[in-house]
């Protein structure tokens, strides 16, 4: 296969990803539910962060999620347990999830009006950054066992997210990790990336984060009619 | 494009791939070369295990290194400055090596007879495990900072690896990470599995897996006329 028939299937199988990531985004936006697409190696954190936050926002807003993996369910049935609703993709041999599974696992869930989708992406730091869902914005977990170079050796999932969060610093103590270099690394590869520092197994800088949340429903709903429990 | 048509043409890549991978193969062989393959989430301590093992082996036995990463030359860097033969691949939006890079980088590093190549693949547990580079033996590092329930969530990675190390064990006082169910769930994915369990940055169960480098050049190369200098 010549390389100029492997880029033009790279463009197909994107370009088809689109017409499914806006027809997402597209609900989303008319249900007013904020969509946000989590990234990170395999084991940031992802799923305690998620069940913590279940916990911590069950009187202020209704939350679900759309978990990734290649096989198992057991983070929806962490999720579950956690008292959300929650429906597992499995990819099997697939890396990232993209527009069309995600499509399905929206109508499946079909989560309240005004309410918040997180959408667990496989764990991986490559793949799911070229894969619009139709989220808002892409959160990219880094937990600080992973060594402050990681935004500079994958640039395009750092350039692509909104918000870093820095999981996992109550174990800074027993590492050498510089955050302030790796804070200095993510800005190189996106100058606008905001950054938060987080434990999501002890708990701090969660209220950070929730305010991340709440601050991002009112900037994407500015001046709709859409319900807001809690966001005031 | 149709299900199919998508099929046939990773298939396609995957053949022209294995090629590449069977004469890596041949090349590795004739000149005595245990070549391995190391993959990993990022972050999981790959590049510190192999900077601790350069120095260790250093009167053992010649040791050089391909390094695979989406960006930067910073693990070539360091393991030059630990002593060894390194060259870098950046594979920009790739997320895995292939093996015709291998078979490129190969030749431009030209390591010496009887020689370890350790080959560290791109972090990411999915897609390198499809990719044949002509190793020996795939080796999947985990660290336990990642959660013990990695091998059932990235099965084929752990099915397609020889041995499994368990990195960052100093860390388990800070955790709550069973080894125990680790074991047994890399077990499930892959009944043959081997497993050790070492601190690359402290130090601990690194004669171990040393032991496993030596055994494993004698078997691979047994009754061959290679030089093993130190393998006795």
């Amino acid at each position: 296969m010549t390389q100029a028939r492997m880029v033009q299937i790279e463009k197909d199988i994107l370009s088809k990803n689109d017409q499914y990531a806006a027809t997402n985004r597209e609900r989303f936006l008319e249900r007013g539910i904020l969509a946000l697409n989590l990234v990170s190696s395999p084991g940031s954190g992802k799923t305690t962060l998620l069940t913590r936050t279940i916990d911590d926002l069950r009187d202020a807003v209704d939350v679900s999620v759309i978990e990734g993996d290649q096989q198992t369910a057991n983070d929806a049935e962490r999720i579950r347990a956690a008292g959300a609703k929650s429906i597992q993709i499995n990819t099997g041999k697939g890396c990232h999830l993209d527009g069309h599974m995600v499509g399905h696992a929206f109508e499946s869930l079909d989560p309240a009006e005004g309410s918040v989708l997180f959408i667990e992406n496989v764990g991986n730091l490559v793949c799911p950054a070229a894969f619009d869902l139709g989220e808002a914005h892409k959160v990219a977990i880094l937990s600080v066992t992973e060594g402050e170079d990681k935004p500079l050796k994958y640039p395009d999932m750092f350039h692509a997210a909104t918000l870093m969060i820095l999981n996992k610093v109550d174990l800074l103590p027993y590492l050498e990790f510089d955050v302030e270099k790796c804070i200095a690394y993510a800005k190189r590869v996106n100058p606008r990336i905001q950054i938060l520092q987080v434990s999501a197994t002890k708990g701090d800088g969660m209220e950070s984060w929730y305010r991340w949340i709440q601050a991002t429903r009112e900037m994407t709903f500015a001046g709709r009619d859409v319900p807001l429990r809690g966001a005031s």
